[in-house]
């Protein structure tokens, strides 16, 4: 049975996951666009056989549309995930889920209240074959308790319009997600130093920024956040524990020796670098839909987290590198907690 | 337009074969097997929602079916090709094409008379990334003309009816294409020496033997053709240039520090190593035959010239090592050559 | 012309150092020992055909002496490198150069009395060939200008007297002296946090530790030292500069593939990991002993920073991980600096 | 007690040992130097205060000289090593040992008659301590027996005056040498086969070659030479056993991530990657000379070995390809034989 996927929002990241759906995921139809440009969603409809509706609510409701995939503009996040779980149909949201923690936890509400996970989180790193080893490596119980991750997430180069609370929310969002998932822990306090800045930045931002993480368990996380490092995109993760090191590769490629340097190239983008990660991402979640099962993936509360999280990192690049504590609600046992 | 398959075959391969076509590709759908044993037939087809039909050439020539698959025992893979160019419908077929250079060449001759590609065979490395971007490199120039490559094909262990010339035949034979479409380049020679046989062998097994073929613009190949190496399976390649060398990496895994050893694993087989690159191989097969455009993978002088090859290598290991000159046709304009 | 070593202290240090001027170091001989325990000093002096003296004090003024080897108990250093400085006799001492700012004062005091540089301090990062390589391509510019080290330092196992204090005074203290050669930048602030600690260590130790450094000129340090890691002598270095990054070799060692893995071997103590460094150490200052020249190594002011340094993080445990500021005098122009 | 090293020939190699015994090992120092640019011999002498005297005879017999250093130019190399073994001194010859297998074997008759070894041959390759632990792994039997070795020596470029037949003489020499060691074993064919020669060599030059060597014992060994390859010099060797692989290290180095590329230098000459083992060598052969050891280095055996084996790598350049089995003598019980 082939998933009818509806899809609010389409633009750049949301071509690129219809194509998902169209080429690379078995299973699955994209029905249904829309996007508040009625003309590019018109064009993508076209090219892929699919109903263009007025906004995301008919979308969600529409008889068309087994399934919705949120990839529209940040800040409508919440409302069309609410209006899915209305409508008691499974939703994948783009991060964030929304732009407040009051709008996770509404989210959050809604969900517990409907009874069965509806929600997932478009964080992809967890699906990424590297870090899905490193978890099997710190599962086994192989190398102890951990005990200290180090992580850099660089990146060429950013515009102008990323500032320096993007650095928190754009950029360790992704690292601050998949770590709670890869330590099974919770972070509980955000600490943001900034070292010298790079020339190499528009003079508005702080880049790089190291940002300092503990979590419940009193794990230790420093995160270099470069996002104008020049030589590209580079995700480096290193985990520490009780009896040896694990660490994420980088992604294979052949070495050339020439011109007395040995070497490989470095990716130049997320794209790239993640490519087989997002394919993944999709090939479950469909997989998951179409058998009826709930979304293995990142919950409604792990949106609401990495919310609370970044809010926490930001806080503190705002006063100077104060230690912050997340002040995230109990985990409800609808959520894997014990609330 | 979905692609409605048919295989020919439904044993281990064909199986996986039907997964990928089921679950991993896009655009296609098995609607019809066949297979000596009924009753297996039978069970694949009830899993796939596909028909059973009673042979290979019912089932080529059932309308419901656009392409076939031969996934059956090597000795009946030209009869159903035959069948199917004669059908004029796509073929994919596992390799070996034909058991001779003889049974090649009527393919080959059939699928001219026909006067567009419609064989693909089954030579996988070439979807391969890493072996694409030592392509990319080569075809580059930046390293000048290659000169020579070296290259180790092992695999832990090998079963008691593996015989010597399977090495050539069943092994090497993925060098032997790979190689040539890398190298853009024909091979005219074949020679086999034989190192001391490991004692972790049967006892009529010839095992490791190095494979040293030339090529028609000069190129030497070493290839190391170690079929019980016990700790893995592990393809190595190195192609050296006039200003440089290229090597094939291994497969990206995470490296552990424990107990005085920094490490990472080794695939302990070609499904784990390959898995991308069959999936690569028959999305692109599906992508071409749903638009109606010939195959650009292996052709069937692909599959004849590897035919060939392997012969001449085996013939060189029963002549203990003499130099075995290739006796290939030239090759038609057809499949791009001058005669 | 050789140059006529005396030595004070013939423990496993002095007597390993002592090996070196014999088997290892060309131009050097040791002529004269002395120690607490009169009959190693007879034995070692025998072994190495030297005199034993009753002190310190005669060693250092013996005219069979050139130039002095400090390996005594630590809280003795400061005395004998005064005295060697009051001899006018060039002056090797072992880290540290004394327990106290205090007493590195007094001695970087009377060198400046002295008028020219006699002193050198057993700091062996800087001899090191992977630092030395490092600080060429920092220095070349080719990176642009530092930003962010990353650090760890990393021991199988210690003993219970080692204590937390130690992790600063003993461990980090190699990294602290390295790193302010590496960036020729001085370290202003020390904070040290601590993850939860492994359960393979004695009850009272806290480790591992994570310290945190600033420099005058902004860049950020980060510092894992981790001395119960279980799995071997691991000291990895990468600086983060505005057009890339350059990181520390693991020592060359020949790698392995076999029972599924493919790695190499991680040295077990630092002996190993920095013998050569050692040798470089010693034939560099026996070279500038014998030519008359000041020494270039670290000198008496490395000594002092290093130790107001240490104390700083020192501080920063006991005291729940607060940012302390480095209190170091201002840089004498003796020492390269302005005051 | 210092040895007294008289030196025949102070060419460049001949200065760069010099250097060695005066500034790198201790217990050595060079008394007499003869050449026959008198000139030069005399300037060399000079900078480290020997006796410059008229020829080779004179300086062998010299009562100032214990020990002797051979680096004159090749085809005099036979002469003076007898001249040092009727004049019962320990003497280090630089390879050849002689330019024919008949004058290797009239020094191997000679310190046979004498009764113990005086000769060490300059095979530096032993002493590198890559290949020392590539010899420990395989001696530990970890890996089980050795049935492949694959090699390369790669260097940058060439001069005019380099032949083809220098590509055994004087380059894979080392590998035969090291071989011979690493595997215990002795080489009894060679083959040489000649893949497309290079654009950037000489028209004379056939660059690269590819050399086939079998042992007593069933090995294999693939050796590529290719003297012009540009971008630096490289040694690879890897063998291959019934268990597992172990492969030679590349030189320690600092990694660099800039400019879209992750890499490490390659070493430009022998010098750089080879100097720890010269060093090593000198040490370790003016240690057995001083406590009047034999030498353990290579012997006069293994250099009448690697005379027979290049010249049979030769004639099978010049045949064409043929195999050509190497005519040694049966070694004798004095070196480790039977005969």
């Amino acid at each position: 049975m082939t998933v009818r996927v509806g899809v609010i929002g389409t633009g750049m990241i949301g071509q690129d996951h219809i194509r998902r759906f169209t080429d690379v995921v078995t299973g699955a139809a994209v029905t249904a666009v829309t996007d508040l440009d009625a003309a590019r969603a018109a064009e993508v409809a076209a090219r892929v056989g699919a109903t263009v509706l007025p906004n995301g609510a008919e979308l969600i409701h529409s008889p068309e549309v087994d399934a919705v995939l949120v990839t529209s503009w940040g800040p409508t996040h919440a409302e069309h995930v609410l209006d899915a779980i209305a409508a008691g149909k499974p939703v994948f949201c783009e991060k964030p889920l929304a732009t407040t923690p009051e709008d996770c936890l509404r989210v959050v509400e809604a969900e517990q209240a409907h009874g069965r996970r509806l929600v997932q989180v478009g964080f992809m790193r967890r699906f990424d074959a590297g870090y899905r080893q490193m978890k099997e490596v710190l599962d086994s119980g192989s190398l102890g308790a951990p005990l200290i991750v180090h992580c850099a997430h660089r990146n060429p180069t950013v515009p102008d319009a990323y500032h320096s609370a993007m650095a928190a929310q754009d950029t360790a969002v992704h690292e601050i997600d998949v770590l709670r998932w890869l330590l099974d822990d919770e972070i509980v306090s955000a600490q943001v130093i900034t070292p010298r800045a790079t020339s190499k930045r528009f003079a508005h931002l702080k880049d790089p920024q190291i940002m300092l993480f503990e979590t419940a368990g009193g794990v230790r996380i420093d995160l270099e956040v470069f996002v104008n490092c020049q030589y590209g995109y580079d995700i480096q993760c290193e985990a520490v524990g009780e009896e040896g090191v694990v660490r994420l590769p980088d992604p294979a490629s052949v070495s050339v020796r020439t011109a007395g340097r040995h070497g490989t190239a470095v990716p130049q983008d997320w794209k790239a670098r993640f490519a087989a990660a997002f394919d993944t991402e999709f090939r479950e979640w469909t997989g998951a839909v179409a058998t009826g099962a709930e979304p293995t993936g990142p919950s409604a509360w792990d949106g609401y987290a990495a919310t609370v999280i970044t809010d926490a990192a930001v806080r503190s690049l705002q006063t100077d590198g104060t230690v912050v504590t997340v002040g995230m609600k109990p985990r409800p046992a609808f959520y894997g907690g014990t609330a």
